[in-house]
């Protein structure tokens, strides 16, 4: 007997912006899976097994989800902003290509979520009104050197940037090595800003100028968006806006 | 008296991905303002004035919003996917910074959504599951020149890459000119999507290699994703999942 896999998206912590869809399969579920202070978000119920862990161990988690459903389970594996955005959902994949024949008729449906680039552009304004890049600064799965050529491409290209997992204890250096990078190939005026914990309580909001950005303004939940060269900062309502708009100067494109 | 403006995602199209937080403005509007599809997806109800417009006049679109809300009303803009996304938030932000001494004190909320690209790819795996960016083909407000530019630099920099507004009958060439830019600098067989009118009941999803991509796989509602050298195809339960892994390979970072 084969279960079922739902991988969902409970966005950035806002109840309100969890879609219907994500809560529906909430309901279907037997079992829940993912980072511990994800599953912590799912309401406890009677029969409702909930299965949290630590950081870090991604591939075991799909290994538990696919296993349980195998055996019958509805399972939930749950995550912060979208499944598909540096999250849950690429790793169910590559344990399953490894394992497929096991597997093979296990119903999976991955359900989207507002990610953490769309609900901090959204708190701020517009910064990703125009092209952009999500680069997720963890080196723990990939060379520094990829990172640090994605990012020169990407102002080059000048795409605005939303980076994630910007920092951490573990890794204190990298995002330090982005900034002197935006540093050396950016105007100094360019916004940028650090949206930490967004539409939580402990959410905050910092709008800075690239040549006044420091590395410990960010941490493990700060979503940092770097604008293009047209992205502009206006006053309106007491508060801050910071938009990219639509139109692209034909002089600047060359 | 100042009213208010929303400026909201409605999502792809399947009502269960529409936020909760969104359905409360909704409920709250007094006028909404949108493209007449988009307008289409609110249930009219008494006292709710429905104002839809065609493409290519946002900035109108967003005085009016403004202007409303000056005189007292509570303004819906609405959006497909996420206002912030290649859609009207940073119009409204353009015509607020030409005219904002009138508009100060109108109070303003930018409520996030599924965008086409979130949708597309939980639809079929999770190609956005490594770096990736989003670049808009419509060259209406900017110069084909920057939009070659991105291509180029955003191959070279091995970005998953999700192609919003491909084609349109007034716009018959840039898709051409943008398969011939991928395929020739891209390995025949990596991976590309053609996700049409995702969630909905016209539904339909494409998954070819680029060497057999054609530009007329493409319209207005077609959301486009090109893998990265490290997307895959898996097969399992009858079907296919494109995924990108979430490691990188060293050797290939230079």
């Amino acid at each position: 007997m084969n279960g079922k896999i739902f991988v969902v998206g409970l966005g950035p912590g806002d109840p309100s912006q969890i879609t219907p869809q994500v809560s529906n399969a909430i309901n279907l579920a037997t079992d829940v899976i993912g980072y511990f202070s994800y599953v912590d978000r799912i309401a406890p119920k009677k029969g409702l097994q909930l299965h949290p862990s630590d950081n870090r161990v991604e591939a075991e988690r799909a290994k538990h989800a696919l296993t349980l459903a195998e055996a019958g389970s509805v399972v939930l594996v749950v995550c912060s902003g979208d499944p598909g955005v540096f999250a849950m959902a690429s790793a169910i994949f590559e344990v399953l290509e490894n394992n497929a024949p096991n597997w093979n008729n296990i119903d999976i449906e991955i359900l989207p979520g507002i990610t953490a680039m769309i609900a901090s552009a959204a708190r701020v304004g517009a910064p990703l009104g125009h092209d952009f890049c999500a680069i997720n600064l963890s080196d723990n799965l990939k060379p520094w050197s990829i990172i640090d050529k994605r990012i020169r491409l990407a102002v080059e290209a000048d795409f605005a940037i939303a980076f994630y997992n910007p920092r951490s204890k573990s890794r204190p250096k990298g995002f330090e090595k982005t900034l002197r990078l935006l540093k050396s190939h950016c105007e100094g005026d360019r916004p940028i800003i650090f949206a930490r914990a967004v539409s939580t309580e402990e959410e905050t909001i910092k709008y800075v100028s690239i040549s006044k950005a420091k590395a410990d303004m960010a941490d493990m939940r700060t979503l940092v968006i770097v604008g293009s060269s047209q992205t502009r900062i206006i006053h309106q309502n007491n508060r801050e806006w910071m938009y990219t708009p639509r139109h692209y100067p034909e002089k600047d494109s060359q």
